[in-house]
């Protein structure tokens, strides 16, 4: 049984819905729950017929938005701390997060350390795409500033992703630049350009759209720019919403319209919400991490918590290790 | 009379979409025309009580997409080199082409010059945000690779815009950044923070979904990622319309919903299309250039025209230029 460490603590709304996700997650599937936090707080919002999958471990500090990732590092009774030890120690396969994304990065690849031939772990994220899929977009803010074989790091690792834990064979990897045309890109990126093409699944430049369309299944980038890819995405979407609903206010025919598309709105709502997608793996460190958004409902811990069981149960830490070694041969 | 000088061939679907554009500003603003190109095409097209306003110059090429933008600024018999070059000799006050981008813009800033204290001219672009206004966002395209003091630039210019053109008498600026947090960004952004922290309306850095929540009126970025936000807006915006669609034609009643919301999808779509805005305004070339989308259709030329009008009208150059001697002496 694989077995999963979880910081119950973290996340923006308090140990409730990580709970309950978590309770949600055991009633569906069997693993092993490591829960660090403070059991006085976590233990009764678990159903007792759960309790014997369930193992507490106390940590009394939580490490909190404003502090800095560095700051995290000493804090050595914080539940995120704990909880990435319970992998560096053999304790557990996995570790989920919704608490500092920051801090449990930097914890992560300090106490685990990093694959052998990756030089910066990337966290990486699924986007809905209109193919009804997703498309793996990494970096998404672990490096701001890369260089072209850190990018070619995250083509390899986000490559594996998409063979190991999305099931598809051959995915097409693109690199994230200002049109589809090797001759476009930046300074980083035309380098980034040359070594991904040692890839046989690279199909070179794409278009921000491309993330959506579902033309590619993995897309590279920095930190940086993933980050503001990722912000612009949903910002686009919230501002489509709010002028649906403005619009619609407007007249009690169009009221009544939305009444009747009430199904195709919460299905759309559905299929871009972040909480269908669970977390972020963290990938590159020696071991599997999840990195949860801080405002994770219970279906998002849920779903965080699956991913992290099938990273758990996958080769793709070996993977990484034998590609990135055969082009460092090379 | 403001003189306009226009490319009519250029453009992804040739000249009748552009002359339709023509003559429906002409309809609505007097001005005068120049249209640059073959005039046996283009005369037909347009009502002969117009004519009175309207000049053609011949031009017998067209600077097609496969063309290099270097290679265009050798073809002194194209459309675009021609449209430019009224402009530089005093014949015409601003220029409009949805011709090769690429080209407009080298031939715009090697036949007009830069102005004075502007290293890179730059790409600006309107973008619908949900509080029924729009945010411009600079650099979309022309500068892939910029230096802190080329954003300090293109705030500036993006600050004079939104104040002479837009009439937004203390724009709020922003920087793009993976964060709100001053100590967020990447090693250009952090030292661009420090620059365009001189400027009075700076407000600091904007994540990505701020460009579409009307919380700031200018976003300063590079090219690259401006590109990548416009090309990922654009793709969210028609994953979402997919989506919708998809979803729609599953049930009976949620097609009898779209029909009753007809009017709120129209104007949804009005709000976010770009033909609303017409096209780009080049900043920082000794001139007035509109840059417009190669797919522009009438509606998207007759408002690039009324731009270049407004452009033309104003007293941004010298407002540009002004800003930057003061930082230059200080």
């Amino acid at each position: 049984m694989i077995r999963v460490a979880i910081d119950a603590m973290g996340g923006d709304f308090g140990p409730e819905p990580l709970v309950a996700g978590i309770v949600a997650a055991l009633e569906s599937k069997k693993f092993s729950a490591l829960l660090v936090g403070n059991s006085k707080i976590i233990k009764p919002l678990i159903p007792t017929n759960l309790l014997k999958y369930i193992e507490f471990i106390e940590a009394s500090e939580a490490i909190s938005m404003e502090d800095g990732a560095t700051e995290a590092l000493k804090r050595k009774e914080s539940t995120i701390f704990k909880a990435v030890d319970l992998v560096k120690n053999g304790l557990a396969d996995a570790v989920v997060s919704a608490g500092h994304s920051g801090a449990t990065m930097s914890l992560a690849t300090l106490r685990l350390g990093r694959l052998k031939g990756v030089s910066r772990p990337a966290i990486a994220t699924l986007m809905p795409n209109s193919k009804s899929s997703s498309t793996l977009v990494l970096d998404v803010g672990a490096n701001v500033d890369c260089k072209s074989e850190h990018l070619f790091q995250f083509a390899v690792m986000g490559e594996a992703y998409a063979k190991e834990i999305l099931k598809r064979n051959t995915p097409k990897i693109g690199l994230l630049s200002n049109g589809e045309e090797k001759s476009k890109g930046n300074e980083v990126s035309k380098e980034a350009y040359e070594l991904i093409s040692k890839l046989d699944n690279f199909t070179g430049n794409a278009e921000g759209g491309q993330v959506f369309d579902g033309s590619v299944d993995v897309v590279v980038c920095d930190g940086f720019i993933g980050n503001i890819l990722l912000k612009t995405s949903e910002g686009v979407a919230e501002a489509i919403t709010k002028i649906i609903k403005q619009e619609v206010k407007r007249s009690p025919m169009a009221i009544a319209g939305s009444v009747l598309m009430k199904k195709v709105f919460s299905r759309l709502k559905k299929q871009i919400s972040y909480d269908e997608y669970g977390g972020a793996p963290l990938l590159g460190v020696n071991g599997c991490v999840i990195i949860s958004h801080g405002k994770s409902n219970a279906k998002a811990m849920k779903n965080a918590i699956f991913q992290a069981i099938n990273f758990a149960d996958s080769n793709i830490n070996k993977v990484i290790e034998q590609e990135l070694s055969k082009h460092i041969k090379s």
